[in-house]
């Protein structure tokens, strides 16, 4: 079941440093590709580095738009032929095996299976953009799978496969382990 | 042990979206602070958000430099408080228990227990720091700690207490969990 997340806690759902899956959509066409340089820089804006040689990049920038859902241990496949291969060559959610749905406020989809999802508006940041790949963007719109994202926090205990994802090296990610608590005393 | 990352994969260190402990010194005292949102934008270049109401941001402003430790399960009691308490009420690594040792590259503290180390040297980059928080700053030395950084890669199998910590909320962690693999046929 997918719950809506408000926007002042919409950097919770990325807080924890997950892999990301981009979407983007322009002139009609869709893509998809693998991004672990995502962090939050307030409660509802994110920066993300997207290459500048890549499709979703041309796409980013033509519609201002762009979406990231949260992979989960079960979609390890799906996320690692994101990542190798180039939405240029064909159609990479029918290559990747990922589905999609409509996101709410922008044009680019949200993938099914994931367990989160950040609907994102790019600020015209060129200074960042051009000289660091760099892309600076507004979260306008956040859901969550509720099994795993209950009050603001991850509880994936019971869950294994839902998971999110944390990015080693090609094709090797570590997967969100369990709660560790600090004593607040 | 502790042995030397090659710049050109310093980014492998905090690659999957690792809490860290920021350190500074200007004026021959050094502070210590909790951030999690850090994350690659090259080989050896990274991005931290750093509040302009911190000592931490008036110390990496005065010296040009800071470093990132990167703190483990055994080490989530310090971590909470060194995120809790402010360097301006007196000495926050006798108050979070907390032992340092020399950089090699710059005069911010490396703190003992951590398992990987970025020294930093801030650029000027005036507009994302001061618009967004944002401090941008080349790596200039990369540490390990050899018994679970190999090859590359994170490998904390049958080390649980070494695990890297991934900020959900106050006081709340996900250790880094198990390697997945996805199939690269």
């Amino acid at each position: 079941m997918r719950v809506q997340v408000p926007l002042e806690k919409a950097y919770r759902l990325i807080n924890h440093g997950p892999a990301t899956l981009v979407t983007s959509k322009a002139d009609g066409r869709a893509n998809v590709m693998a991004a672990a340089w995502v962090s939050p820089l307030d409660s509802a804006l994110v920066s993300a580095v997207i290459s500048n040689d890549s499709l979703t990049r041309e796409f980013i920038e033509r519609s201002g738009e762009f979406a990231l859902s949260l992979p989960t241990v079960g979609l390890v496949d799906a996320v690692y032929r994101s990542g190798s291969l180039s939405g240029r060559d064909g159609d990479k959610f029918a290559a990747a095996g990922l589905a999609t749905f409509p996101a709410s406020k922008v044009a680019a989809p949200l993938i099914e299976g994931c367990v989160g999802w950040l609907e994102c508006r790019l600020r015209d940041e060129s200074r960042a953009r051009e000289k660091y790949d760099l892309l600076i963007a507004d979260v306008v719109a956040a859901w969550a799978d509720a099994t795993v994202y209950r009050d603001g926090q991850w509880r994936f205990e019971g869950q294994p496969d839902k998971r999110t994802l944390h990015h080693v090296s090609k094709g090797v990610f570590l997967a969100s382990g369990e709660v560790v608590e600090a004593s607040t005393d």
